[in-house]
């Protein structure tokens, strides 16, 4: 019996666990100690050691692997930066909003929370979600951690465009942010007129600083890189402006020799989150968990295979299913003993079906980028309950 | 102009943000300074101070005010327990189930995880969430922090009840914790079998040391304290077992000299969290917002007076409302600078309308206690813009 030096001094020493009474190992009793006072702000329990997997210098990924449900904690989203994350003072914050405007305007903070709010759960995904993977020791969260799902808040860009009284001729906007690489973005004004929130509220309360402390553009269902953070500086304009982030990156090569640019939309993608590497099952059920999701709206169904893709079954969704969100899948699955290869397949509200890694590189032809790749992925159930990654599924 | 002395060391001291060309107060241009790298957790915002409200040795409140949209962030849940935090080693945890089924079971933490898993939003309120008050310079987060919304995760407990098989006289149940006030409530059998979930996640991830890591009872719409944090212990019997928590504690003596116990479930309330005390207005548009909620199922509407109660309109609802959830509301108002008392007024499904405090008092008598009590409340704005709280809304 482990008796700690806390219970020592309070005299429980020799306490006797309730489980004891029916006969498992006897623990220490939490019970026979006075426990902690309230805190200011929780802290998570010692024995929880979740973290976010440092990618590189400029990217961390949600550890998918430890996570349940749909929320992810904010410290745990996932973040990708290229000029690092910026410190910016929310007293001298200002957004400029000025090109083809009647009333070119500066927003302060305080003036961005005078507008009506609007609060949604969304994920957000870097277009560059597909890991390089490590091989057959690729945990879920190295394969696919760039992206999350948060409640954000803030204001509609349509309600500051009314404000600022747009042109009939804009066309598009560049988001500009005020971060080292002053990244920049070209948006379709109809996206902006549609479901684009400035955001500046995440889980409930600000913005964490990796996510775009304190005001970033939201657009909810595309790619990350154009959800500019840290905004500064909004330009309506009727033409795209070309910016090194839509021509150089993020832009998509395709067999024919053509290139899609401007390809905002993430298509519908699925990710096991368990079982997989480095779990270990034994023989018995298994509830196979995972996340799905879509830029088209709604994931309509989940189908999984566990047998290398030969044959499908739908998941259970977790209700209710929230449109441009993760939606939580899960499935009753036995582990016999016989080695199994499993595998998700998203299909979304436009009938969109997650596509095999074959057809997807057969589409985009040799030569192709990292972005924008959505192949259904799988893991292999050893014989001996080990689980690897399935780099070809 | 302010000069950081990193910006010196970057050599960027004379460096114009973009503000600037605007005519806007020249701020120090974070563009200029490399950002830092990715971590393996975020954090807030140094100039962010939000922290929940610790009201006295035993309980922390949410800092409504604050906050955001419909999700509280985990480390701002309300706390509130009896003997202190425990400390819990997940390694040795164990919850019995016994009484009145026909294999008593010990279940350690990863039994309880390989069980189908079940996650939904919920709101969870202490029923004694109608604060002692401390006049008109009281928050919302003084006057209603014992409510707080989490995606809560774990194996329903149904699916535990069938596994070590309840015989057929089970009526109740007692769920016990490991706290050093062994907390104890009785539970009626059909909401075991309805909706009550053994949860082990909060927010996506482990549920929080002072929400019962790492393992809590979680009765969707019903009175925090039989939410029993720290589960160890679940006697299935064909009696209510008539605990302290249940008796002398958490029962509501009625006017005509009976009293209630066993109010298990949260009646509707609303709560303004903006604006409220301390803010002060300016004259114009005014978003007021806030948050209602319900045990019985979903907000279906919540009414804003801005004349003290003479007459109401229905604010608007953040869509989706989810069930027993927090359901954020907003209403714009015009300020004018004449004195205006606002209050909200909850409508739930059932048809229930939140009663002012004269209604709750009368029905309850003289001598009531401070459980249940989800009386209208208000604020004052005065002609000056200074908010207080309405004591007799």
């Amino acid at each position: 019996m482990k008796v700690t030096r806390r219970e020592l001094l309070a005299g429980a020493a020799g306490a006797v666990a309730m489980g004891a009474t029916a006969g498992a190992q006897t623990p220490t009793d939490p019970s026979k100690v006075r426990g902690k006072p309230p805190r200011a702000t929780g802290q998570r329990a010692a024995a929880e050691k979740v973290q976010r997997i440092v990618r590189s210098g400029s990217a961390s990924g949600t550890p998918h692997e430890g996570l349940m449900g749909i929320i992810t904690p904010s410290d745990l989203h996932f973040e990708r930066h290229h000029g690092g994350v910026p410190e910016i003072d929310p007293s001298t914050y200002s957004l400029l909003i000025h090109g083809l405007v009647e009333r070119p305007t500066i927003f302060t903070l305080a003036d961005l929370k005078r507008f009506p709010s609007h609060s949604q759960i969304h994920f957000l995904e870097c277009s560059g979600n597909l890991g390089r993977t490590a091989g057959p020791e690729t945990t879920p969260g190295q394969l696919a951690g760039l992206t999350s799902t948060s409640e954000w808040t803030g204001v509609r860009l349509s309600t500051l465009l009314k404000e600022v009284g747009v042109r009939p001729t804009a066309k598009w906007l560049l988001a500009e942010g005020a971060d080292a690489a002053v990244l920049s973005r070209s948006v379709p004004i109809e996206k902006a007129l549609d479901d684009a929130i400035v955001a500046y509220g995440q889980n409930g309360e600000a913005l964490r600083p990796e996510q775009g402390y304190p005001v970033r553009l939201f657009l909810p269902g595309w790619e990350g890189n154009a959800s500019v953070k840290w905004l500064r500086r909004i330009d309506v304009s009727n033409r795209p402006f070309m910016t090194r982030e839509e021509t150089s990156k993020y832009t998509e090569p395709f067999a024919n020799g053509t290139a899609r640019m401007f390809s905002f939309r993430m298509d519908a993608r699925s990710l096991i989150t368990y079982p997989a590497f480095p779990n270990t099952l034994q023989k018995g059920w298994v509830e196979i968990k995972g996340i799905a999701w879509t830029g088209a709206g709604k994931i309509r169904r989940v189908d999984i295979s566990t047998n290398g893709g030969r044959t499908w079954v739908p998941a259970q969704l977790q209700e209710p299913v929230l449109s441009l969100a993760h939606t939580r899948f899960r499935h009753l699955w036995e582990f016999t003993g016989r080695e199994a290869v499993i595998m998700s397949r998203a299909v979304d509200e436009s009938g969109y079906v997650q596509p095999t890694r074959a057809e997807l590189l057969k589409l985009r032809g040799p030569g192709t980028t990292g972005y924008h790749l959505n192949p259904i992925t799988g893991w292999v159930v050893r014989a001996d309950g080990t689980v690897v990654y399935k780099e070809e599924a």
